[in-house]
């Protein structure tokens, strides 16, 4: 008999995040059926996106587990799977179902000189939203000038060093020191400390004939600059919006005629739309290679502990965490 | 010696242009040079961007105007010229500088059938507009729902018709119910009054399953309902904002997730950018057989006078005119 920890909320947010929000509650887990697994967690993931989704859904995450039971051919016991299992210690998975957002539970294989945890990061979703949003919808072309929000963080990084292997000039935007150092040794030409420096001014030098593209996870009033130096048919790439998850929806400036007299180009993407799910496997395929080689670098901000979900979970959102966030359990 | 009435703008707008901001006056036209011609306007365009520009640069704005005299070879007495000359009723050109946006005087060829006044009309520059921004920014496809907003207007009505050949479901936004008769009567499946109806509603029940694309050159409250009527992948082709043009810029309700979440596209279009302003004559080519051809038709809203521009121009705003806005001289 097998007793999980589950951290569920207990109400919905009000703002940010608070760790008083949060419920650690034990639960006892039923015997094994035909085609389920038993799997206990390594690695859990921590992405901002979870804010947005209604708390009584219970939270959502990725988690890099080991599988402690098996009644699933194919599966076995101590293999590694990568699942959206919540923020369980341990669960009783039907290997046939899909969880969150229709994607099932998935064997990883080993794969040399890369950690299990990448799953869950670099060549997990955040790192298959960073080449599919960049690669294939923002028709980057060498010598133009891409700015990246959120640049140290989980996608950011990794659009930054996929722009650069494409011969593009890139400017990340960060909120330290630290993490301008950073971007800029793993490739990016250019950082600029959206909390010391005029971003305007900043890019006016950096990038005096505009921005080509502008890869925006953060929106509000960093976006509000953006528009106005983005050049003619200039694109933006929105994947996420993080700054806007913790208050009620602003009111923002109209760019609309911006938008016109440019021929600017905003797209969305949403990693878990129907369309982009089945592409995960094809994408992790193309990003191995590029870790494997040394092309592509991944930094994670760990924390130790599955009792400090809550607390690792806020720091998303003050910019304290540095890297892809992960639990190590 | 000929003496032109020329229309300007005393002072920059403040809000709504009223009567009171044009100035009419004289101006004796100097002998020609070579390379010059004088013409004199018969149709005279009325189109809501002149708002946007400064108004110490001159009322920008085309005619259809007749050569009275020329120094220029191959350009004749009597021939038709298409010209942005601004508000004046007689000008001096050279045939060989570019005017406004970098675009000459152009020779108007008799086509059967047609207007001259269309050539700044139907195929001129809101019927290339219209073509140009729908037909090869949109990527239309058979069966979609558009949603064409200011439909009996020069852009919209055309936009409406086109993608009616295209295959699409058309529903077009209007604020009359004489409008909604009209543009049913060119081929519109649907129509909206904005003014009497609930927008929203009324596509719930036309469109249940969601709107494909959404054609905006008003802006405004009427867009905020329609980011929310988009389908996933959905379109939206900004080509203009006249609902902003006489206020300061509004701020707006932030759509920004909803991009995301849809992986929604948004583009503008600007058909007096460097790009598109040579792709004119081409676009002509394609629009003129779907006139002479009854495929397209056109609605003329003429006003009689060059005396009355500013009075035709103030209509503009009102949505009293309907159809493309002409002074006939």
């Amino acid at each position: 008999m097998t007793t999980a920890k589950v951290w569920s909320v207990k109400r919905p947010y009000n703002g940010e995040p608070t760790l008083d929000d949060f419920v650690l509650t034990e639960e006892v887990l039923p015997p094994l059926k035909e085609g389920e697994i038993l799997i206990e967690a390594l690695y859990l993931s921590l992405d901002p996106y979870y804010r947005l989704f209604p708390v009584q859904d219970g939270l959502p995450g990725e988690q890099v587990a080991r599988i402690i039971e098996s009644k699933a051919p194919g599966f076995e016991k101590d293999d590694l799977v990568c699942a959206h299992a919540g923020w369980r210690s341990q669960s009783v998975i039907n290997v046939n179902r899909p969880l969150r957002f229709g994607i099932k539970v998935e064997k990883i294989e080993e794969v040399t000189g890369l950690s299990p945890s990448l799953w869950i990061g670099a060549i997990g979703m955040p790192g298959v939203t960073a080449y599919m949003s960049f690669m294939e919808r923002c028709d980057p072309k060498e010598g133009e000038v891409i700015v990246v929000s959120a640049a140290s963080g989980a996608v950011g990084s990794v659009v930054g060093q996929l722009a650069k292997l494409k011969g593009l000039k890139v400017v990340g935007l960060v909120g330290s020191e630290e993490k301008c150092r950073y971007i800029k040794e793993i490739g990016f030409d250019q950082a600029i400390n959206y909390k010391e420096e005029n971003i305007s001014a900043a890019l006016d030098s950096i990038a005096p004939n505009g921005v080509d593209i502008f890869f925006d996870s953060v929106g509000g009033y960093i976006s509000d600059i953006m528009y106005g130096k983005l050049r003619d048919k200039g694109r933006v790439l929105l994947c996420g919006q993080i700054s806007a998850y913790n208050q009620p929806q602003p009111k923002v400036t109209n760019w609309s005629m911006t938008i016109v007299r440019k021929e600017l180009e905003v797209k969305g993407f949403y990693i878990f739309s129907p369309v982009n799910v089945p592409e995960f496997p094809r994408v992790r395929q193309a990003l191995i290679p590029l870790f494997q080689q040394g092309k592509l670098k991944a930094k994670e901000h760990v924390t130790k502990g599955f009792e400090n979900m809550p607390k690792a979970f806020i720091e998303l959102f003050s910019g304290s965490n540095f890297g892809k966030a992960v639990v190590k359990a």
